[in-house]
């Protein structure tokens, strides 16, 4: 079983998983041709655990399935064991509890999610919200993560389209500094500082890729990566899984036309795309404003970003927002 | 100009460097065979801005210089610009003001940094002391980091090996950490915390890597990834640039052996290193402790670690601390 320790200086919870070995650390460098053994075809499903979620399309018996979620092989976190934090010596840890599991996209190996439309990714986000309220029942999960790495580049060891659901007992670093910063400039402004910005970057055009009705993609003023893209709801909600049936279409509209942009310009590059939503556990925040964020894996970071946490970003935001932006 | 922004959320400043264009973002995979154009080779000093700082052997000509600090040709930051923090609408900028400098590490081309003795660490230290106390006389700079990338896969350009300076007018967001976590932890148990890692993990033994009279090396409690190495000096200091000469010769003994060590356990691979050590106008803190980060380039971080702040580390510190001390 895993474990999260935690940094005895500046508090970070890491996760230890030593089950995983070295298959992370020296992944292969190609998808196999054959994808005769993928265990997320169809025909293959006893190579997985049995599905925790699956679709099927319309009037399609059992084997037709459009979409499944299994529990992931190897998890970095498994739903056995306490949440009892423990001393360590002068340091604390907790067992590696919670959920990983894999959202199998489509039956087909083959397919580009960059080339998919809107009811794709309308599915996808379904399930993952499925999933979330399911996993709300479980009183010791804090937070929980959806997130796709595609491409090779982006760490997806499977070929086969999937997206990935990680519940945790902790709120990870990153979102609880959004969540501080929020609630201070909420302090000050007495306005969501991602409704701010979403007016802001309409108003401006110059950071904006594309909108509709009710979302809206741009490249951040800050941005760390090279063509970072966020999409966010016009709407101001910080909980992913509140969003209504109408805002989840837009949403894959939106979504869909990124992901088309950002693989014509950046010519089929890997990326990542990250769901980042309130604590479970704090629902209906003024001030913070679930957000989808897209990393295309352009660079790697180096150790300049590793030992300071400052970011060198070669491509100006409005650069980037421009190309995408005008790519048809 | 490059510029420094920042995110209006979590307040993370970001250097945006549109000059350097796609150069970073398309890394080549192997360096040149030939050497003969290597700017950083002697006789080929001409293809480099002139050096601000120069070690000679003893008795050598000016050509015969065993060490050189130049300017980056294409720095992040440089020396002109205004600090003055600007409005852009409803966000923070200000210019890149700054320092970007290559130690060359030695006029050999073709030495591993691994393979080097402690006299080779301990002129590169001695380099970085020197330059750091020249830029203490900039009021302008508020942090100084030395650090450097070893192998194409950690993002080292050129295969000669050097080392890197950047000096900049904000502290670093992961140093404030640790400053912060520092202090709390001080205001608590009125002990430096990493006094206490230091303490502890001497006692413990399964997390020590090696340690001499006066330094300490170890893989940390919550490694965030696999074989990360930290050196710490055993007597308090926050400061690197404080560093007696007793103090600076065992460092470099530990350096060179924690660098072989490295080198055999995994096989040449790719790695950073970072000094971490207090702003340059916080001296002699009681609750910061200076010391060096070794990251191997093992993993590539995934969705995951960019999303949350939360690394799923594969290896556990004690194995990879029993790998790297029973390494002779």
């Amino acid at each position: 079983m895993s474990e999260f320790r935690r940094d005895p200086v500046i508090g970070r919870w890491v996760i230890i998983d030593a089950a995983r070995t070295f298959e992370k650390i020296n992944p292969s460098s190609s998808y196999p041709k054959d994808a005769s053994n993928c265990p997320f075809c169809p025909g293959n499903e006893r190579l997985t655990r049995p599905a925790i979620l699956s679709y099927y399309g319309s009037g399609a018996n059992s084997k037709d399935w459009t979409l499944r979620v299994i529990p992931n092989n190897k998890p970095v976190l498994q739903v056995e064991g306490s949440l009892k934090r423990r001393a360590d010596g002068m340091y604390d840890k907790m067992d590696g509890v919670g959920a990983h599991e894999i959202i199998i996209e489509t039956p087909r190996h083959f397919v580009k999610p960059t080339a998919m439309d809107a009811n794709y990714h309308e599915q996808v986000f379904k399930a993952s919200i499925e999933r979330i309220k399911d996993l709300r029942n479980d009183a010791r999960i804090e937070y929980i993560l959806t997130f796709k790495n595609y491409g090779i580049a982006a760490n997806a060891v499977f070929e086969h389209p999937y997206s990935q659901l990680i519940a945790m007992p902790i709120i990870p670093k990153r979102v609880r500094e959004e969540i501080d910063g929020g609630k201070k400039y909420f302090a000050y402004k007495e306005r969501c500082v991602y409704c701010d910005i979403v007016e802001n970057e309409i108003a401006r055009e110059e950071r904006l890729v594309c909108e509709n009705e009710m979302f809206v993609a741009l490249c951040p003023y800050a941005s760390r990566y090279p063509f970072e893209t966020w999409i966010l709801p016009k709407n101001h909600s910080s909980d992913f899984d509140g969003i209504s049936q109408k805002e989840l279409s837009y949403c894959s509209q939106i979504t869909s036309l990124v992901y088309s942009k950002i693989n014509k310009v950046l010519d089929d590059s890997a990326f990542s795309v990250l769901t980042h939503t309130a604590p479970l556990k704090e629902k209906n925040l003024t001030y913070y404003h679930w957000h989808i964020e897209v990393i295309p894996k352009l660079t790697s970071a180096s150790g300049f970003e590793w030992g300071t946490g400052l970011y060198v970003n070669p491509v100006l935001p409005e650069d980037a927002a421009k190309y995408l932006r005008e790519c048809e």
